[in-house]
């Protein structure tokens, strides 16, 4: 039997895209370095806690030009590079590779297999000072991190080989930060990953039967309802979803219907700084400083049919371990009702 | 606006099936005692280590009889439940409740979403000793941790209601554990939960095509190639997925065509069990006893179209976790290429 060659082990690839035989799903295989089995072994996750020995304090991170950066808003020289508040890089150990060729990566068969190089980019969102997470930032200072996720959300959309774009933010050891330096990243990827693309299937199908969108009426219920709803200002809603997937798990959806992320207007980055910095603020003090996971979903990148869409802000707290019966089912479990987060947050 | 009333806050009910308004997926609120905010603070997992501390160590665990108890296969005198060696109990903080009605649970509505009662049942099946797990167990000890998987199996599909049941086992603290001593769970649902249900549709939708298993192509695809493959013998084969979930992730698959894992016959068993164990000691040796997940994957219960799947064991171990990227995309990133783990895993 001959075989297609393991691009993997032939070439040297950091990265690669492969697919499930049977679901249809895609995992991404990023083994650029050679392993040991000891970097395996379970320990302790040490991330460093002192400025001293933190790789985000530079003046210029990795010794590069960065990609974007701003001054901090109260910096009285606004164009010394040392004033820095935010600052955005290539993430030094990427997921995904640079892409070297001029046309867009392919899905390429290996036997029975399909699999597409894991070509895109991967940046890191970086802010000061060391110890002020985004729940701890004045209302100036987090409009700046989300102008920076909306300025590299729009220069990377302008690639046509990128079909989706993530931003997402880990904070805390148990949340998989390995880093303890406030820092975001941004994740942007050949394919549109399967859990978007079920999302995006869902909301495309009730448009089609209604002409509406299923994120608007569901917006609409809840504010209604108002037993799920933890915060709202004049633009954004926070809530805790009726299917949470984690106990306190928080959505922020802008009450104003828009498919796309990045084509926020600079009054809405304000509020929705506001909103996304007070309920990490009320997670911060009614449960201690959690570690958590956010990300910003949107619609694909380089699409025109995606008007039935709804971008929003997911936040997922981590009090648990997802164990064998979520990783065996795909059903999550939550022990927290969602009626009874805003009780909890009202701090 | 008039709402049907929600049973979690009405009715104290202690399981929920909630349905997500967009991808149509189901999660599990199960919040049944009332939780205070600091039950959630970070903290370090403890997990009793001591036998004397141990909740599984008495002769009746939970004061009760055992559903279903096999004494240790060297016991001079078998019939004394003082020499169990497995015990199957109900959990005694379960996630889902008994079915109290005659009827089976039908989804209902709450507004514009959908739920159902979480009704279904949830058990532990303890081994002794304390410190002894699956891949430290001789070859008769493990055929009777099989054999209570196949035993409560086929009697909890009896019940009509029932559509789908896992078999699980947590390892460690890190894999979300929360007793040290050796025990697997058992969970029956009243739905066929997401994942299974997309691994289904793929296996059934190739079978329509082509009139052949997927699972089977897969497997004698991988016999061929040979480079992932970890163990074998003469039922069995372990392998190192091309699209792994986890870095070190392996699936067991009979090498014979079976849809059902309930109907394993005695002798294999015992070939099951033997596979089993070796690939756990190989993980023990080679990552120094790394946390891990199991589960079985098969034919939904109370099916009868069913031919085409094929059951199989998936290990999970956990080495890293999942963070903003994965539980933004449902894309997994690994960072070991599969065709490495034979290699490390030669032990």
């Amino acid at each position: 039997m001959v075989f297609k060659k393991n691009k993997i082990l032939s070439q040297g690839f950091v990265s690669e895209l492969r697919q499930d035989f049977i679901s249809g799903d895609w995992v991404l295989v990023a083994s650029g370095r050679v392993k040991r089995p000891q970097d395996f072994f379970s320990k302790k996750k040490k991330i460093p806690e002192t400025v001293s020995a933190c790789p985000f304090e530079s003046a210029r991170i990795n010794g590069e030009k960065p990609l974007l950066w701003y001054p901090h808003p109260d910096a009285a020289d606004k164009d010394s590079p040392k004033n820095w508040f935010v600052q955005v890089v290539a993430n030094k150990y990427p997921a995904l590779a640079l892409r070297k060729e001029r046309s867009c990566a392919m899905p390429y068969e290996y036997g029975i297999y399909k699999a597409m190089s894991g070509v895109g980019y991967h940046e890191v969102i970086v802010t000061r000072p060391h110890d002020r997470s985004l729940g701890k930032m004045t209302a100036a200072e987090a409009a700046l991190v989300v102008r920076s996720y909306r300025d590299r959300y729009a220069a990377l959309d302008k690639d046509p080989c990128i079909a989706y774009i993530l931003v997402f933010h880990n904070h805390g050891a148990g949340a998989g930060a390995s880093i303890m330096h406030p820092h975001s990243q941004l994740i942007a990827l050949p394919i549109v990953p399967p859990d978007v693309q079920r999302s995006f299937d869902g909301s495309h199908s009730f448009f089609k039967r209604t002409g509406k969108c299923i994120h608007c009426k569901m917006i609409e219920w809840e504010l209604n309802a108002g037993e799920r709803v933890v915060y709202e200002n004049e633009d954004f809603v926070a809530l805790a979803p009726y299917a949470s997937r984690v106990s306190f798990e928080l959505r922020i959806y802008p009450k104003y219907h828009d498919p796309h992320f990045n084509y926020i207007s600079e009054e809405r980055i304000t509020t929705c700084a506001e909103i996304l910095s007070a309920v990490l603020r009320k997670l911060y003090t009614a449960l201690q400083n959690p570690d958590y996971n956010f990300f910003i979903h949107t619609s694909p990148a380089n699409i025109h049919n995606g008007a039935h869409y709804h971008w929003h802000i997911e936040i997922l707290p981590k009090t648990s371990i997802p164990a064998g019966l979520e990783l065996g089912t795909g059903v999550d479990v939550v022990v927290v009702a969602p009626e009874e987060v805003p009780k909890i947050l009202i701090v």
